[in-house]
């Protein structure tokens, strides 16, 4: 490794993974097979905001226990999709949580929506549920935006238990359950655990995304929405975007006809698994005095600093070191500095990985 | 002419002439030439949340008059780009313009996005620049928004005269304006006018679109934002999507290297003008008892019902005579019912254009 600066701030997928000569396939077929219906308003064609009608059957048969493709929303990537969800169920003043630490740019996206934001501290196991109950008792909350699946940026998993306890405590104090799971089929380790969704069909909005499973440019995320509020998200959308970009989703609907999603999927995790080892075995060889959670699939570590090391800490330091970090005092809605960092290991080479974590002791 | 429904309620292109095979091969290029960059995050390949970078200086090329690249944002449509200018500009409560009648789906926009909005009359030439003195003399407006070029819905082409004096209220009184020009090079008599942006870069937001021009689902909205506002407009789109979507930018990209743009254009306004000359001969000769202003380019007709008729009273009967209209009460901020009706007549072959107003003759 030379003393090139090592990128540690975002979690995306390495370009050489890329299906860049797949896609141009499908790109031509969905033009052949699709071409009038992808270029026009998509409403005037089939009567719908929701997305390529397809595909949103492909997602809610996948899906199964009884989603229906007129739940399905896909919008320009999971971030906007989050976005209208949020703007379709608040209004400013409204109590919302998260877990903390929790995705720094959906908490931006609740916070512009004008709700106080309380976090949640989040255990080895998910959130915590005492304290979850507690808060839900004292007053009126719309909705909890949750990360159960190597919850980004902690990498933690939320386990069966606390997945009832949540949806039980959503049904039983009326507010809903954002489920944010895109990184899910990316597990290398264990079992998978009931999606939230299914424990609660009702309360739960399930979140994907083709992002780490295809390709982020793609800027396909979806939803499937309760029944109750399907209609307000869907007028929602349309008013955002009349109809979201459809000639990708026309891509990803050829990219799934032609089973070609799964070995992507098993392609990727053969290359995560190895990167997420590399800095496992790096972390316990060269920091045995910082703590993480161990996450089973996903793109994340969160390492908890030891010693006081605060985020800023770092930070000031970060030039010197040749390391860019994404700011970690953004993950926790509370504010202030943290003992925090977020490492997204698939985005980096091992090289890479033994080298930033050399780099990381040194300040430590 | 059967008696089938005719569909008067949207300004959507024809769907045979969509380029469907151009439009292919410009993706099999973008894929080709572009395909990882187009397939990533975008701000992560270039360091923008602006769109795909080659785009953007071929738009800030041709938009001329020192109109730089970093000031560019292409969104995914127009409404959404409108959407987050609009949100970057104002806070609830804000005082906001619109001509009365103007673009129904962005008085939605401005509303929900807590503005109070006022309608400047529209007169032959453009809105009443007396009242707009006034009003903005009375009190604060933080942007007008404005179609000069062949409004939707009204058809009518703002003079170069009232773009001198908006401009300059807009620099005396201090607000922003939008400035929406989809139809800009859809001109199929007279000469253009300046842009309103032209008078005044510092104050005018200008926004146009590739949905008229080469077609509505790729989604390809865009914008040339003032200086002063660039960076708050740009962290607003990076919160909203990270990256908008790029496949499409590609497409276009390619369209226009490829120099197919122009003869696009062609194409439509060749077929569009011999629409728009059959519902001028048939609203002529049938309903010469209606007004209505001739527009020189664009996709609508804005049509003045005659004898008190209402749109109400249209609507009741909109069924028996097989005609969907849109409603255009909602194409007026101030609510209540109108003699309006908007009537698209890119959308509509000339047989139907004939037949849709014989049958409206008949409720008249």
């Amino acid at each position: 490794m030379t003393n090139e600066a090592i990128d540690m701030s975002r979690g995306v997928p390495p370009t050489d993974l890329l299906p860049t000569e797949k896609v141009k396939e499908c790109a031509m077929s969905a033009m052949d097979n699709f071409g009038r219906s992808l270029l026009q308003y998509h409403s005037k064609i089939t009567p719908t905001v929701q997305g390529f009608q397809p595909l949103m059957e492909l997602l809610a048969d996948e899906m199964g226990n009884g989603a229906k493709q007129e739940n399905v929303l896909i919008g320009n990537g999971s971030l906007d999709v989050f976005d209208i969800l949020t703007n379709s169920l608040v209004e400013a003043g409204d109590n919302v949580l998260v877990e903390s630490p929790s995705y720094d740019r959906s908490i931006t996206t609740l916070e512009r929506a004008g709700c106080n934001v309380t976090g949640v501290p989040l255990e080895e196991d998910g959130l915590d549920t005492g304290r979850l109950a507690d808060l839900v008792e004292e007053k009126n909350f719309k909705l909890l935006y949750i990360i159960p699946d190597f919850q980004n940026p902690s990498g933690i998993t939320t386990s069966t238990k606390k997945r009832n306890e949540v949806t039980e405590l959503a049904e039983e104090h009326d507010f809903w359950i954002i489920e944010d799971s895109p990184y899910y089929k990316l597990r290398y380790k264990g079992e998978h655990k009931p999606r939230m969704w299914d424990l609660s069909p009702q309360k739960v909005l399930y979140m994907s995304s083709f992002s780490k499973l295809i390709a982020p440019g793609l800027r396909i995320g979806w939803t499937i929405i309760p029944e109750d509020i399907n209609e307000k998200v869907l007028q929602y959308a349309e008013d955002s975007y009349i109809t979201p970009s459809i000639l990708s989703q026309g891509v990803v609907y050829e990219f799934l006809q032609r089973g070609w999603l799964e070995p992507n999927i098993e392609k990727l995790k053969e290359s995560y698994v190895v990167r997420l080892n590399a800095l496992l075995e790096n972390l316990e060889s060269k920091m045995p005095e910082a703590s993480w959670a161990e996450p089973e699939g996903g793109f994340f570590v969160g390492l908890n600093l030891p010693g006081g090391t605060t985020f800023t800490d770092l930070e000031e330091k970060s030039e010197e070191l040749g390391l860019n970090f994404s700011d970690s005092r953004k993950f926790f809605p509370e504010g202030g500095d943290v003992n925090f960092l977020r490492i997204p290991f698939c985005t980096l080479s091992p090289e890479e990985i033994e080298e930033s974590i050399s780099r990381l002791k040194e300040v430590l």
